[in-house]
């Protein structure tokens, strides 16, 4: 593997276009060389709006060659570069697909899809649609009907539209208008979520027209009054400028003032990550935003891909047309198109470096999208400690992790998805949801059992977020089961008098499906290598799933929404590798139909023991919404984590260097105290701690 | 209340006695006088072992209306101060309880208490024991035969005797026995559990006698060889002296240039802490560690007292002595006592402030316990963000952290116990598990369902962890009520035409009793107070309870390990407010049969409806043991939170001050590539970030 040691911030350096790496998302150049190739398919003058410009993964059995070549210091088989490539002759329906072969300069294939396929949402038509349904006539009459005060300023969320099997067919979206705070109106910021209205305009993405101008139900039942004089309510602003800002909070700063313990290897697009007998390759790509490759662990394989698959956001009010709200926001949006651009000292804390990406834009130029993951390392207490009783003598470390962290805006959400790592072998997945609730008018006095009222005139309507984590594991290699172990008690018998024993039973999952988790009997999922045991136990060498329950999709197995989010409604999806399987609610999600995602490739039914597998790991919040969620919602984390079992020969976090004040360098605080907060100081002359030196009885 | 705001580090400093709180622990001072009070009782030579000396609490019909005045300054009601007394006649089985008044010098009560009670375990006894185990003609004898290598050093767990019924009425102790390495037998800190030991002797606490030998089975059936030729093992050791430690770990430093946030006012052996908005007292004691009083936040009352209540780890191994392993390491030991020194720089990382205690040894004399408790700020990554994707301005707090962290070291466990409150008006409670597993030996080649073998030679057997955390609430009040939650698909009507409706239904806990969560139906348990309505919804006021769903206590409801642990088999016990009833697992839970415990009082089925109730919240771990938990287990964590619920008007974490480079200092990591590292330069003229002039349009 090329091991040239840049480290850099700078978001844009040309792209090594020799020696680029097959998984390596693809740069700017070969953005632009896949559009000219596309646009030569097309008479000069058609109007190409572009989707989806994003690396089209080479075959597993080729790639994975390749990477061990590259890290056993082999010759690199020759992979061909080629891209994905979706699209629209803009302002039509004619949606079409289609793979770049660069390599050969070539095209693979470039076909129209058909019925009920559409694209995702981009950033350049929300922005247009946003004026569209603002500024249209029908729109503006009934509007007018609000007698909102003079001055207002409309604001709206376009939404994707969803699926209902009702005259849905054609890509619309659904236009949710709120306003601005009317005594305030040239607050571009102004939280607008505060102040709902009762109109909401359907747009044809095609014709870019108004279509249908919706009433929303303002009730308990499903009237819809129709525009009605707008009684006022007060704002809800979460602008600092518009609060009584906290005067005492001291600052917290973290410093590495050696530096990090983590380098990062820039190969192009993607880039080597080591840290603490870790290796990964890290990409970023318009839909998944991170991706991990290739992680290893002191050269062991470990996962060969992971990444967010999607997620689904399905509401429980069931009156048109909060019944279609279901965001799919990768598969909608996208998690590397719709990320931050994180700011240093704001979005991430301590010694930070950043990553950027390329992208591409609708008309199929490159789209710098800088400082869109931070990497940095974090204390996460303790690590492990003991202490002999008899000695008194303490052995500590602490709990050192690498965080890769991404935050993406999806109109009123935010997502901070983090990739952590530590050093007892386990890695993790957190997500925290912030952000704003999208929220809908109610009537003064009503509550309904499917919402919450979190300000004067605004319902925030009960919400699921569920996630689904694509791991494609290769735990010291690509054939792999997946187990689940359960802990049931003994019965009583001679053997068992006093009826406390219990014992754990493994299952092995036969063949492809969804598999839930079950608390009561401990159930826990293990990714296995039956073919390498544990050389002190002979157990072979597993990685075990910890991943919360949660309450899976409500929605009813006949509806639009069941059969489109197709992970949701299990902990666990396994099914047998093959390309281009990567989303677990399908390549299309808008307004799709189901069908095309792993509750599907799951009814395959094929054998998944020790054989090449994938699993998809659910997890989610049933969001019912309080008072505190609003105007921002506090951060609501989710969690899963892969964590070894008898993969290792003893704790992995065995040689972590012991945790010593010379090396922390904490403050004692001292007795002098001071005006809103107690004064540090450095304690160097302070107990010894954690002494080196053994002690002999 | 007092307003003297006097910071300290020092763990010696004179108990005030006027003014002392009716909460605060006892003092040096009031132990010497209790125990002079007892003593007065017995002859004067009678030798006297001690093992309860704490705070005996007043009733909470005082106690509320003192610390009401103490909060708005009025007068403070004369409260009675008493001492918990329990103690031996040493060496007999003589078990007495007594509460002394040290307002009027005098006996409330002094009573010998029955049968099949007995104390917890002390430190000097344990040590004491341990010597007596090893030194027993009778063990050397069995010793021998074993065949030790020359100098080889015998080390002994004294462990709690536990129950079966049989000839188990007697105080008693099991005895473990490991050696340390052979080879390095002058290690007084060698890894013992790595080389465990067949015999086992059990002793007698009021003799002071080896009363019988054991033999341990170590294979996979219910024979016992008896003590066989040891067989050379490995050793497996955990200090750092005999690891090759990773030398690539950079430092990281927390600092706090302006110190901390907090401020600490001591008040005799209690502390009030002030953070963020909360504020509460903080006391320590003997069995429960730290004790969280009167916790308010702005003002206004949220918890009358919260506190770990006990924990039970029982284990899966059928077989005797296996079956009676079911330790309550409050019960039986105390997490006060067995506290660790925390050392700066070690345990707790930042700046820290210590906090000292002062309990009893077995003579009845003050025992310092310095540095038990650290309390520090923790950065803990984004508070809340939102960016209005129209003007790209965002919006965003990082989520500050209070800690009050202790530590105990049970034998071979470590728990690591912390509450931790942030600025949302949330307040959790977290444990991390750690230290040794608890190994037994087993045959060459043998495996059995019940536990993991660790290393060559060693079994660890399977066993959970069950925690228990009492919740006195005082929600805006003292009269409060139990709730829960769940989300429900609607069924298809007209109303919900596509199956997508679910809405929340509540349902009011009306007796005392356990209760289960249930995440298929999100059912979430919520503390309200019915009388205090949301100002914007209307909804009660409450704290709803996150506890992540576990495996209950497996033992079958006949054992003695289900009867005994009356808090192991639900996630929830609710009762109504009794003086005293403070312990889920009894008061006395050595060898204890059950009866005296939350499960008990909860089958009073008293009405918890809008009265004084009390919450014991459960959690825990099913411990499968694995070789990455030997020699040392990395920390494996679990917590719950208590989170508002329409408490507030709106997110409570509003105010805090914008996330700031200025404030935050974090470093970018540069293009300098240095060895093993990268640098870090602070960038002082880098991007603005998140600035605070609104943008208008």
């Amino acid at each position: 593997m090329a091991t040239e040691n840049i480290t850099t911030s700078l978001p844009t350096r040309p792209a090594k276009q020799s020696n680029t790496h097959p998984l390596a998302p693809i740069s700017a150049d070969e953005i632009k060389n896949a559009v000219s190739i596309i646009k030569s398919q097309w008479p000069a003058d058609t109007d190409l709006h572009f989707k989806a410009l994003t690396l089209h993964e080479p075959a597993k059995a080729e790639a994975v060659p390749y990477i061990e070549a590259e890290f056993h210091g082999g010759e690199l088989p020759r992979i061909e570069r080629r891209v994905f490539v979706t699209y629209y002759l803009r302002q039509t329906d004619k949606f079409h697909e289609a793979v770049v072969n660069l390599t050969n300069q070539s095209i693979e294939y470039n076909v129209r899809l058909g019925p009920n396929v559409h694209a995702p949402l981009d950033g350049e038509e929300i922005m247009e649609f946003e004026r569209i349904a603002i500024e249209d006539p029908k729109v503006q009459t009934e509007l007018e009907k609000l007698q909102l005060p003079e001055g207002s300023r409309v604001v709206c969320d376009p939404w994707i539209y969803g699926s209902d099997g009702i005259d849905d067919d054609k890509r619309m979206l659904q236009a949710f208008l709120y306003m601005r705070d009317p005594q305030n109106a040239g607050e571009a910021d102004s939280n607008h979520y505060a102040l709902p209205l009762s109109v909401s305009p359907v747009i044809s993405t095609e014709t870019k027209e108004v279509i249908r101008i919706d009433y929303l139900p303002t009730g308990k039942d499903s009237n819809r009054s129709g525009p009605q004089p707008w009684q006022p309510k007060p704002s809800n602003e979460y602008l600092p400028e518009y609060q009584e800002l906290r005067k005492d909070l001291k600052p917290l700063n973290v410093m590495q003032p050696e530096g990090a313990s983590f380098s990062i290897t820039e190969q192009g697009t993607s880039n080597i990550v080591n840290w603490q007998k870790w290796q990964f390759r890290l990409g970023f790509n318009q839909r998944e935003g991170m991706v991990l490759y290739d992680v290893r662990y002191e050269g062991r394989n470990l996962f060969y891909r992971m990444a967010l698959s999607d997620m689904n956001i399905p509401y429980a009010d069931p009156r048109q047309p909060f019944l279609r709200k279901s965001a799919f926001d990768l598969g909608d949006a996208g998690a590397g198109i719709m990320a931050n651009d994180l700011k240093l000292g704001c979005d991430c804390l301590g010694s930070i470096h950043y990553l950027s990406a390329t992208l591409a834009d609708d008309k199929g130029n490159p789209l710098d999208m800088p400082n869109v993951v931070c990497i940095h390392e974090q204390d996460s207490g303790i690590g492990w400690k003991h202490t002999n009783f008899r000695t008194g003598r303490a052995a500590v470390v602490r709990n050192r992790e690498l965080v890769l962290q991404s935050i993406i805006t999806v109109a009123n959400y935010e997502y901070i998805l983090a990739f952590t790592f530590n050093q007892a072998g386990e890695v993790s997945y957190e997500v925290r949801a912030t952000g704003i609730l999208s929220t809908q008018p109610i009537d003064e006095g009503v509550e309904v059992p499917w919402g919450t009222v979190v300000h004067p005139g605004v319902l925030a309507t009960h919400h699921q977020h569920i996630f689904s984590l694509r791991v494609d594991p290769s735990i010291d290699g690509h054939s792999n089961r997946l187990v689940y172990d359960e802990a049931l008690p003994m019965p009583r018998s001679d053997f068992n008098p006093h009826g406390t024993g219990y014992y754990v039973q493994e299952t092995v999952v036969e063949k492809s499906g969804g598999y839930d988790l079950n608390p009561d009997a401990n159930r826990t999922f293990k990714i296995q290598n039956a073919g390498v045991p544990n050389p002190i136990n002979g157990k072979p060498v597993a990685y075990k799933i910890h991943a919360p329950p949660f309450q899976k999709m409500l929605a009813d197995k006949e509806s639009f929404n069941y059969k489109r989010a197709e992970f949701a409604d299990r902990n666990v999806y396994a099914v047998k590798y093959r390309d281009g399987e990567l989303y677990a609610g399908g390549q299309y999600t808008n307004q799709s139909r189901g069908g095309t995602g792993v509750r599907s490739w799951a009814e395959r039914g094929e054998g998944i023991v020790d054989e090449d597998l994938v699993v998809f790991v659910q997890f989610g919040i049933n969001h019912i919404p309080r008072i505190e969620d609003f105007p921002v919602m506090p951060c609501e984390i989710v969690k899963v984590a892969m964590k070894p079992v008898n993969f290792f020969d003893r704790n992995p976090a065995i040689d972590v260097p012991p945790s010593t004040q010379e090396f922390n360098k904490s403050t004692l605080l001292s007795e002098r105290h001071q005006q809103g907060g107690v004064e540090g100081k450095v304690d160097g002359n302070g107990d010894v701690c954690c002494t080196t030196t053994s002690s002999k009885l």
